[in-house]
């Protein structure tokens, strides 16, 4: 298998303020052509993390591509040549107020790798101490928290819809013993 | 919390083959105004399934927004009107051959909620038969499979950045006597 789609014509359909948007003519491994449509977007970062209470920190704000709010795990999109572990430790602060000791990586994770290049890493925070939010002009978030002895129950209710919720909740669970 | 942002004007960037793109112009609970980039997408499906072996059936394939290959859990877009397991055993007969008696939902999860409505319904496959593959035109794919002893290992090494595999490896792992 040949493991690679050159592109031969590329088209700029948009530049914007998170993502732009393009469409390429790529030659396929038969020596066809297709077209591709592509979202690029700078990456992201989230933050699973406990409160003193051994409560998951969640978010829960409107979301305008689905209409709806969605309580997601604290994230954010990673600025330009920023590091993520930074970014991370940023956007856990802003959102939430909590300063994080150290971060583990869970994941790094393409939510929807056919269209769009957006990487997400997840991590896992521990170490956290209390301070003020610090929340983006256009962000309006509700907190809310999970104890951990609900995950297991809230995943199999499928209470979440949010995929980098769902793989740090999962990873709680799997990890349970190291971090209740 | 107001919980919307209702759009005060928008413009269509782009109707593609797989993604509409627009720019909304949104007021915020606090009366101010945002812009929020929005790529609309019809959703998808993907499949966790076991072979006769206790392997999970994977694809690897090139992805264009990556410009690298990666391996997933067999997936593909969900056609207009088309419901969703219907689309999920269409998905997992074309891209494996193989055909799935009954289908459980592991998770409703959107990849990328920031920017993209894109859902995707994972499902775990029971009662497998071998068929035929049948692809289409413009995609090319590798065959991998991973025993379910791996799964554990593979895991924690992160071999995986795919977010809906990541989700249905997780849940094999949460619920291995059941499917070992």
């Amino acid at each position: 298998m040949s493991n690679n789609e050159p592109t031969l014509n590329k088209e700029v359909i948009y530049n914007g303020k998170i993502i732009d948007v393009e469409l390429h003519e790529v030659e396929l491994p038969n020596g066809n052509t297709s077209k591709r449509e592509v979202v690029y977007h700078n990456g992201a970062v989230a933050v699973c993390a406990l409160n003193a209470d051994n409560e998951v920190i969640l978010v829960k704000q409107f979301r305008k591509p689905l209409e709806k709010p969605l309580v997601e795990i604290p994230a954010g999109k990673l600025e330009k040549g920023e590091d993520r572990e930074d970014a991370a430790k940023r956007e856990l602060k802003e959102e939430t107020g909590y300063e994080a000791e150290s971060l583990t990586l869970i994941a790094n994770s393409y939510g929807t790798p056919g269209f769009s290049n957006e990487l997400i890493s997840i991590y896992m925070a521990e170490g956290l101490t209390k301070g003020e939010v610090d929340l983006d002009d256009d962000e309006f978030v509700e907190h809310i928290t999970l104890p951990i002895d609900k995950v297991k129950e809230a995943l199999q209710n499928q209470e979440f819809e949010d995929a980098k919720t769902i793989i740090a909740l999962q990873y709680l669970l799997l990890n349970y013993n190291h971090y209740k």
